[in-house]
């Protein structure tokens, strides 16, 4: 193929400076060196964590960067000692590798994949240690190691899951990040009960999938709870029973919930990224066997609980990926969608190019579903 | 009998104030009223939260109060609709009832007894709401239910476990609260897993029973965390295999029991009632699957931990009195203890009378150990 070995001049959205406007760019996208394959993003979506980064976070050794990891692709080329992978495949770029051979890869217990590659341990910048991308002489960081804002990007091939040919990339992106964060994190990690009772903090589109995931673990209730009432039909779609509008109530909402269940509930699960919710989502919880799991991602400041809150039998976890294994179970999961058992398209509200990309913030923070939008295609 | 039926009256130590001495009274202790059933204690320990009540929450309203809840007596009589106890049975008081009735009753997964006879939903006064005691005119409350610093106390049959009539009361007492609460922590609340890692903060009596209990459930490697060296021949006893005392290091114990094990400890348990430490313990585990559990009381102030903690994979749980139901696990405790499986006596380092009962304080905090008396008995 033409591309193969050369480097690729292409569009990316560049994040220059934290909270700024990204910047529509022509980039230098560099071969896959060894172990690397080189993708061609056809479709993205945006999700929280792309816009804490930027707003919340602004951490200067971050930037700059290329943002995005909610994507999906066709693979360009590969680099030497990719045997798993070839031009054509369809992929979606992973957030959190999977090397197959580290102590956690081989743990059934745990996702936190600890090879060289990851960019875990430098969770501020939030990016591997090395990039194939520059812009006007700098090097750009890669977000979290996808950057999916760009039409072209490298990952290592620890971090790639291949799909099935026939899956819509337009939709399975989504299972970049969002659906599975909320879906595995109360399938996976709460281990929601059949019958149970279990409460949402926020209805974005981690929220609606973890509702979406307790109605799959035969959840009998499922509280939604959020502070934009227009989210509740939506999230009927997926499963919700009840809503409840902290607006609506003087009490907190931990008291609220409390009432409703008489003992409280059996899983709670915060998808929102605020240090408060996570309080009260726990708070929220029957005392004895309560299990609360923090999906939303913020790490700026401590979260805190009395300590009775927990010595009474609750227990406090949190996941990342919804506890999935990325290269064994995203394709799996494009699976459980092409079967029609999980749903993708309901979470689209919007369908937008790259160029469009400074408005879906705004789109974001109002709706709050999934956003996606298909970037330019060279 | 020539008691049954009458008011009793006994030597006990009051608790009138906050931080002040506990004072040898006369008291008067009614007959047991319906349900209830009149115990001439034999034997009891002193425990942490005893001293918490009484020199660290020092809450106004839990005192004039009669302390001890680690205890064992003998039957003295039953009042009204009491069946399943009689006079001359060997008991352990119990400061978790168990009605046996009640939605955490039925349930396998909690030990929280929500029957109105339970003192938690009082928690800072720590009694339930009557007394059976009275002093110069005065009532006192029941420490948690159980007032074992007593000749004799009543408490609800819900919280009364009857044990082996061969039982040696000045050692099961230890099961009233202490052993029961580290080794339970640790088999039912975190459940330690065979060739596991385990970290215990704090080697006083509860954590040295966690230690126990680690090592009962096969962990392969137990560290035990204490800044007084002491205790480590002790500990070695009860199945732990390295010792660290943090007054011998510059940094966080977290990063050093992290480079002692490569990732962190599987399983860790705070067993000081240190909010500090609590983090700590939380901070010292493999991200990805760590379980740290609290297991020292304290409620006066948050506990924290930064949200990466929990969302890269570890839990923070808590447990009372080791998850156990005590009406049904005390009794088989016992019996474990009685076949020599579990230790106890080891445990024991002072026998003392009840009028020694202030310089226990001193005694406790020097050594850290299981310590206990037998009262006057009448």
């Amino acid at each position: 193929m033409a591309t193969a070995g050369k480097v690729i001049k292409c569009k990316a959205a560049v994040a220059w400076e934290p909270n700024k406007p990204l910047v529509i760019e022509e980039i230098e996208v560099a071969p896959p060196e060894a172990n690397e394959i080189r993708i061609k993003i056809v479709a993205t979506a945006l999700c929280h964590t792309d816009l804490y980064h930027l707003l919340e976070s602004m951490q200067p050794q971050g930037f700059p960067t290329v943002l995005g990891h909610e994507g999906a692709g066709i693979v360009e080329s590969v680099g030497p000692g990719v045997s798993e992978y070839q031009q054509g495949d369809k992929v979606i770029p992973l957030f959190i590798s999977q090397c197959r051979q580290c102590h956690f890869c081989k743990s059934p217990r745990s996702n936190q994949c600890s090879s060289i590659f990851s960019w875990i341990s430098r969770h501020d910048a939030m990016a591997p240690p090395t990039s194939r991308f520059t812009c006007k002489g700098k090097e750009l960081l890669q977000f979290v190691g996808t950057s999916t804002f760009s039409e072209y990007t490298v990952v290592n091939e620890m971090a790639v899951a291949k799909i099935d040919p026939m899956a819509p990339l337009d939709k399975v992106c989504l299972l970049g990040c969002g659906i599975c964060t909320g879906y595995g994190a109360a399938v996976n990690t709460a281990k929601v009960e059949p019958g149970s009772t279990c409460a949402v903090f926020g209805l974005g589109a981690v929220g609606m999938a973890a509702v979406m995931g307790c109605k799959a673990a035969g959840a009998k209730r499922i509280i939604g709870i959020d502070i934009n009432p227009e989210k509740f039909e939506k999230a009927k779609v997926f499963g919700a029973t009840d809503f409840v509008n902290p607006k609506d109530h003087d009490k907190p909402i931990s008291q609220v919930l409390i009432e409703m269940t008489k003992w409280g509930v059996d899983f709670s699960l915060e998808c929102v990224g605020n240090v408060s919710v996570m309080r009260s989502a726990l708070e929220s919880c029957v005392q004895g066997y309560g299990v609360s799991v923090i999906v939303g991602w913020t790490d700026l400041r401590d979260i805190a609980i009395r300590p009775n809150q927990l010595i009474s039998g609750r227990t406090w976890k949190g996941s990342t990926f919804g506890g999935f294994k990325g290269r064994d179970a995203v394709p799996q999961m494009v699976k459980v969608y092409m079967d029609k058992k999980l749903m993708l398209d309901e979470f689209i509200t919007h369908h937008m190019t790259l160029d469009q990309i400074n408005d879906v913030k705004t789109i974001f923070t109002t709706t709050q579903y999934g956003v996606f939008y298909v970037p330019h295609t060279s």
